[in-house]
Order: C-alpha cells, then structure tokens, then sequence
C-alpha cells in the first residue's frame, strides 16, 4: 500500500473532480453553454501568469496560483450563488466556511493548514496575492459578458452601477487593468449590453 | 484605448477559451461525461501543487504550472488524440507544431518565446520540471480510469502492456508516484478493468 499521506492526498484529489460540475451563470465564449468551476479557475490561472506584470505590488505567484486554482473548491458543497442575486448571498460565508472545513480536511494536516489558510486570504483581500487573484475573478467573467453580447448583464438585466461597483477590486490590484476594464464598460454601453438604469 | 501589449495578451486569453470545448477519452471521475482539455489542465495544476513532495528531483514549480496549464493548449487547432488510438497520433507532432506557432504568436514576442519554450520543453521531457507535468499528466487520467471502473481502458480493450507502457514517465519523475500507480494498476487488474490480453 502507498503510504498513508499520499492516500489522503489522492482522496482530495479524486474529490476535487466534482468542481468541474458546479456552474457558474456566465456562458462560454463562444455562448454554447455555461461555465464550470474548474474551467473558470484554469482560466485565471493562466491570466494570472500572463497579466502579472500589471499588479501594482508585487506579488508570490506561486501563491496566487494555489489561490485562483482552489478559491471556488467550496462550491462544490456550497454551490455557485450568482454575484448579483443577493438572495442567494445570504448566509453564503457561513455555507463557504462549512465547505472548507470538510473538504480540506482531506488532506494531511500540514497542506489542510496552508490550504484553508490560502482560501481564508482570498475572502479576506487583504494581501497583494488576494487582491491580484480578485481581480482576476472579476475580470474573466466580464471579458465573457463582453463577448457574448452582455451576458449575464443582459439575461438578468443587471444595473450598470451594480456592475461598476462588482469590478472595483480589478483598479485596487492594477490601475492598468482597471482601465482596461472601465474601457471595456464603456464600450459594452455603447453597445447596449448595459444600461444605466439596469 | 489600453495599451497595445495588453490588448494582445487578452487576445490570447480569449483565444483560449476555445480549450473548455476540446473533449478528451475520458470521464469525469462522476462518469457523467467526459473531461474537456480546461477542467484536465486545472486537476493537474491542483496536483502539481499538492504532490510536489513526491519528485525525485527538485523543481520550479511555477515553471511546472505554466506548463501544465497550457500542456494541451495546442489540441485548440491539433483536436484531441486519444493515446492508444495509433492512427490519430500519425503526424500529430506536425500539426500541433503548427498550432503553437499559431496561438502563442497571438501573445507579445517575449511571452510567446516563453510559452512556446515552455511547451517545447514539454514536449521534449528532459527537464525535471517536464519529467514532473509528464508524469502527473498520466496519472491523472489513470485515476479516472481507475473511478469509472476500468473507463477508456475498457471502452476501448486497452491491453495491459500497453497500459503499462504508458505509464513509465510517472516512475521516472517520482519513484514514489510509480510505486502508487503499479499498485493501482495491479488492483485494477484485479478489478476486472484491465487484462493481459487486451
């Protein structure tokens, strides 16, 4: 038998398959279908790797990988509750921390440690390495409302004041990205995929 | 308008969303369907992380991630070849040669020299940091056969030996790795989901 630790490494592992069915609201690019967990941290992964030299501090990249990868792990217990349906936010911290506890528990103590310790600076945004992977999460799903004529903007008719204040944390990690994402706002007005008054 | 480097590494971070519609052999650990080349590319990130104790030589576990999380971003234009299928895997290096020349040109020339180099080296697997993505790369996929009782293996009357070879690069990056992956094949051997004659 392989040793213990490895075993309870694996078991994580094998649990951790179960992001790839939790979706999200936002569509694919190319609008076939909805989003999972998995493929969206993969996406921030690799937009974290390309789009770091944008951050105003630097930061551990190791970390903001380990970061992005497993930030959305305890919707596999607790679901993916959509960023603008304050309803399904109500009591979603305490669902999270639930999750988190179980679900980390997996793995030996040491890595249940440093990955709940992870996850719990993520919620927190307080270090340069929360604030970058934040920003990533809220810059991906508005590249995909973008290019699939508004998205999640459209289907729900969401506010573009609603909108504006969710990509707050893209400026507080990169001034550059937080231009860009103003820019991109402003053209997806022009475009009609949002408006002023929702 | 941002600036023009940006705009082109979001060009390429758009581009490979393309990667969420690429569908490879094998299920979900669930079985429900099968596992796109996105979700794939996260598990191994997830794994590099949590298992980098298990390498036999040290390595650059940043270098590690890039590398898995674009390991298969060629099969965007080169399509999926399923390992066992033979006359898939006829000029497979050539097309995917092709694919990376195409899509990391979409990135500013230093970060497509890198990803290219990075892709390059592992598909050469002679780096530590190559030997590392290659191995978890076939293990991964030997875990979802292993939940799915028996999977691609069966679906398609993989034989034994050529199971086996197919796994050699996880020895070769982490005795321990092999140690667990000949024990796993030895028990689904006696599962019934793999045998000697094919």
């Amino acid at each position: 038998m392989a040793n213990a630790r490895l075993r309870q490494q694996l078991e994580f592992i094998v649990e951790i398959d179960k992001l790839k069915q939790v979706f999200r609201q936002n569509l694919l690019i190319d609008g076939s279908r909805r989003e999972n967990d998995a493929e969206h941290s993969w996406h921030l992964a690799v937009m974290a790797c390309i789009l770091q030299e944008y951050v105003d501090e630097p930061v551990d990249l190791v970390r903001v990988l380990k970061m992005v990868l497993l930030h959305d792990l305890v919707e596999v217990d607790a679901g993916d509750a959509f960023c603008y349906d304050e309803a399904a936010n109500l009591n979603k911290s305490a669902r999270e921390a639930a999750a988190a506890e179980r679900i980390y528990a997996l793995l030996p103590e040491d890595q249940r440690a440093e990955y709940l310790g992870i996850w719990q600076e993520f919620e927190e945004r307080r270090t340069p390495e929360a604030r970058f992977a934040a920003c990533l999460d809220r810059l991906q799903p508005m590249l995909h409302n973008y290019y699939t004529y508004g998205g999640t903007w459209v289907e729900h008719n969401v506010p573009l004041a609603k909108v504006k204040k969710r990509l707050e944390p893209i400026r507080e990690a990169s001034a550059e990205l937080g231009e860009f994402a103003e820019e991109l706002i402003r053209d997806a007005v022009a475009r009609g995929y949002l408006h002023e008054g929702g």
